[in-house]
């Protein structure tokens, strides 16, 4: 095809770079979870995932599976429809009451994924507000970055995670904009959480609405799982909490949780909730039953912390590099693309441990990571496996130890 | 909240002018579509749907069905992450290499939805292809609509389905541009199809590349269901094919298919696709199940052209008026929002015909209408049932009849 050289080139530059991605070939197996077969060279061989985001393996839950496979063999496989037009099923209602009452808000709207659901929503409230100008954490996710700047309106971007540089940049603002502060709570890569209740009393002082990005968080932190505002009691003073099904609940979509009127606008006017299939109603029924299955049950959250601090610890004890942070995420910094799949590559094919390497675009370039998520099935034995491995190639490759 | 009084006088002028969306709160049930269950002021009771876009069934058939929920319980729910860290599973491949096949294309690419599938690309094309302009129909969908937005390259509309405009509008452009003609093979609304020929013939001759939207035809058209594009022998001159999972094939997602170095670039810098959970494996399972059987099977498509045509020539007999069009959607104008939701609400409350009014942003104000879509498992006494209904109504309401 002609084009294919336009298309051949820039992969070329990315190849250079060492930025190209190859994805793993995997397949999960029910009950298995953090095990999982890689396919890789025409060979099956059993390895172990450290970089899932089915965060407490509730993906593979029984009453999760169970509610997924007896939903799809009761009402068929897909919702036939957007929401508008047929495809609104019972399960989506209770779903959408569910995620309401997670968050305490008069109500919830699901999307296809938790990239639309912020995608659409900022959009959404950028465009339609009048005089919107939207205030954006300077580490925002891509989804939020896009929908920002598909509303074409106002924006400005403060420092990550500092009130006060939001706080000077609110009071630039003319008094008749509609102030909307955009951010999340554990920011996915470096694992950091934000201040959300000085963000909150900044955001009140301004009049400004405030929209949180919940979706590394929902279902991990708060008695119920109702994400780190849950967590420090912040929930009603949050305009709109964003967050996902696709990670810690183990299935797949997004939703907004807020006012009555909020949702029903959103459900009104965005594009990208107005003009796609509805979510099929086993993957609805499938969410619910995560849902509700973590409002009640800390073991699996109280696990998790566990072996994020043994993994830590034993990080910590061998001398290997990590990131410090509040939440679930063990940043190994490698700052080096090439380096950064050569690790990766060495740990699985000879200690069969995944762990994806990150880089851009999905962190800066010059950042490039080890991301690595205990989750509560991963043993001690698992743990240590992980440690042995990287403290051998910290050796083999010659790479820095932290100091004492 | 402060904020609700600017969402509530904008939902309030929806409203007012009769657009404010009500949607119908159904159950689907394995087995017994077109018939499903509408839960209403604390009532449920069975209804026929007449507006689904499950327009083969194919989203109940056992085969389907089968392969969603047995890979459920076999891989479980989720796909655990993006399709790079972690969440590519073996059933995303098996989905691709189909759908690949199935357009004659060297690869394929899925998405979350055929939403974020036009988006995503349009927008990664437009923005990061030299000189890019895109070429976009008068009538293209949201989607593609809001990815070529987003893509912010220049841009020129050409009339909804007349090539003779569009080469116009080539042969302005300047040689150095990297031309990209949108279309769409079926359009959703109207029902009418491109004559996408003579859109390849004019593409071809200023050396533009094709993107074909074929939404509302795979499945349903050609002999293996690759679309319009196959029906016609015309695949291998489109560029990019896109489509969908969640109408004909029953499930949901997205996809492209063309060469493997479209493919790859749209893979490699697509915002849409990179940030986002991977499809469910037992909804890409699933999917392929239900691509694999229509390849196959003609006796869904033949009924559902039969059905179709007998709808019309009873619609006929009775004079009532609809538009005339190649496909199997089937428009019945009413050109008033009121109007049209009292006549869905009147087939709905009296016959137990849920026809959902078609309202704007769907369709432009002034050409609301009631949108039929026969699929292979209505019934005779079905079509007899709704055209008696259509016939009361229109005697009723004084609606005009179509001239003989």
């Amino acid at each position: 095809m002609p084009f294919d050289k336009m298309f051949e080139s820039q992969l070329q530059a990315l190849k250079d770079e060492g930025n190209y991605r190859y994805f793993a070939d995997l397949t999960r197996r029910c009950g298995q979870h953090p095990r999982a077969l890689n396919h890789h060279d025409g060979e099956t061989r059993e390895i172990t995932v450290w970089c899932s985001n089915d965060y407490l393996g509730m993906g593979q839950h029984p009453d999760v599976v169970e509610a997924m496979a007896s939903t799809a063999r009761e009402c068929g496989t897909g919702a036939g429809g957007t929401r508008n037009i047929s495809g609104t099923q019972h399960q989506h209602l209770e779903l959408e009451a569910e995620l309401a009452d997670l968050h305490g808000k008069e109500a919830a709207l699901v999307f296809s994924s938790g990239y639309v659901s912020n995608w659409a929503t900022l959009s959404t409230l950028g465009a339609r507000l009048p005089n919107a100008v939207i205030l954006s954490d300077a580490l925002n996710h891509a989804s939020m970055i896009e929908g920002i700047r598909h509303a074409r309106c106002d924006k400005t971007i403060w420092k990550h995670n500092d009130p006060a540089d939001l706080d000077a940049k609110l009071s630039r603002l003319p008094a008749n904009a509609t102030k909307i502060v955009a951010f999340e709570s554990v920011y996915s890569m470096d694992g950091d959480i934000a201040p959300i209740d000085e963000i909150c009393d900044v955001a009140e002082k301004h009049g400004a609405l405030t929209y949180l990005d919940e979706v590394h968080a929902v279902g991990m932190y708060g008695p119920r799982g109702g994400g780190v505002a849950e967590e420090m009691g912040l929930m009603d003073r949050v305009t709109i909490i964003e967050g996902t099904l696709g990670k810690a609940y183990g299935t797949m979509g997004g939703y907004i949780a807020g006012s009555a009127a909020m949702c029903d606008f959103v459900r009104s006017f965005a594009s990208g909730f107005i003009f796609t299939t509805a979510l099929p109603p086993a993957i609805a029924a499938a969410a619910t039953t995560s849902i509700r299955h973590l409002k009640v049950s800390d073991i699996e959250r109280a696990q998790q912390r566990r072996q994020v601090a043994r993994l830590r610890a034993r990080l910590d004890a061998e001398g290997i590099p990590h990131e410090r942070n509040p939440s679930h995420i063990i940043p190994v910094m490698v700052k080096d693309p090439v380096k950064c799949r050569m690790l990766s590559d060495y740990l699985m094919d000879q200690f069969g441990i995944y762990v994806q390497p990150i880089n851009y675009p999905t962190v800066p370039k010059g950042t490039e990571r080890l991301r690595f998520t205990p989750g509560p099935r991963h043993t001690v034995d698992d743990i240590d496996h992980l440690v042995r491995a990287l403290s051998s190639l910290w050796k083999q490759c010659a790479l820095a130890r932290a100091s004492a």
